[in-house]
């Protein structure tokens, strides 16, 4: 957490974002991606919606600020393309199984698809950063690493739709050799 | 499309299906998943929204339903195990790309990771008859089939929700090749 100076409202930033943050996992995690409305974030945070609005226009751009605040960097660890690759494909399989950010993230692709801001919002703060460290580490052509992004969260968050729960560490064992077998 | 005797409503069955389901594609073509609330579908399809809940206790039900009419059985086609599970990739990358389709899909998935009633819908009525299908096409066990699903339509449905658009053709290339290396 970065130090901060307090905001017009008196409250500083950081402190919100950290507030607002939590209380939007902890709503979409308790009442799903739909029922957590901006309304009941606010009440969860304990602080008024037009306190949210002005930092955040819509649910969408909250979400994705969210996540990336939830995501951190990506963790790439190990001395060749294989151990990195599959570092970041355990470090992502772990995130989306932390309370409320597999809903989220897999909620907010669902909006996206019919949602030309948010699509923006979505691949240019939250997927661009992490394009460009993987295709820093991994030097792949732009196309095939937004396709193993594809891959790795389409998978994660379809298991998470069907069973609830996040994928078994058998099943990403799987996940990662096939991946490090087309992309390793 | 069977025939069909008059409801007690005295709208035949078939006729409600097929006049639901097409408004329920194209509201969430039009309006999104969230948008295309279950009275949004019914002035679309021109019926009382009591009509359609009589039928489907629930939206997720609704597309469920829905899905299950859009896609239809899963096209297996070839005599190998490649060739077969290659034309079902092709196929449900292809059903996806249909107006309103990929939304309604992607959109019951985010729900259903709060939901478990909704996943049960989901697992029970939309999931299992393609996993029993491919299952005897393909002589896998279970925890297999249930991954590769995972995989094919996780990665089609988190492309739509990046670029809003189904994807191409050379993408999809690359995840049957991909796949058929792991489970061909």
């Amino acid at each position: 957490m970065q130090s901060s100076t307090p905001s017009a409202a008196g409250r500083p930033r950081s402190d919100l974002h950290a507030t607002a943050f939590a209380a939007t996992l902890r709503s979409v995690s308790e009442l799903g991606y739909a029922g957590a409305t901006m309304d009941r974030i606010a009440v969860a945070a304990g602080v008024a919606k037009t306190t949210l609005y002005r930092r955040w226009p819509s649910k969408g751009a909250l979400i994705v600020d969210c996540l990336l605040d939830a995501f951190g960097p990506v963790r790439l660890q190990g001395t060749d393309r294989g151990e990195i690759m599959a570092s970041a494909i355990h470090w992502v399989a772990a995130k989306i199984g932390e309370p409320g950010v597999g809903a989220a993230f897999a909620g907010v692709f669902s909006d996206a698809i019919n949602d030309p801001a948010l699509r923006t919002i979505l691949s240019e703060r939250l997927q661009e950063p992490y394009r460009l460290t993987l295709q820093e580490a991994l030097g792949e052509p732009d196309d095939r690493i937004l396709l193993l992004i594809d891959i790795v969260t389409g998978t994660l968050l379809h298991r998470m739709g069907m069973t609830g729960e996040p994928m078994v560490d058998a099943d990403v064992a799987v996940l990662v050799e096939m991946v490090l077998r087309t992309f390793g």
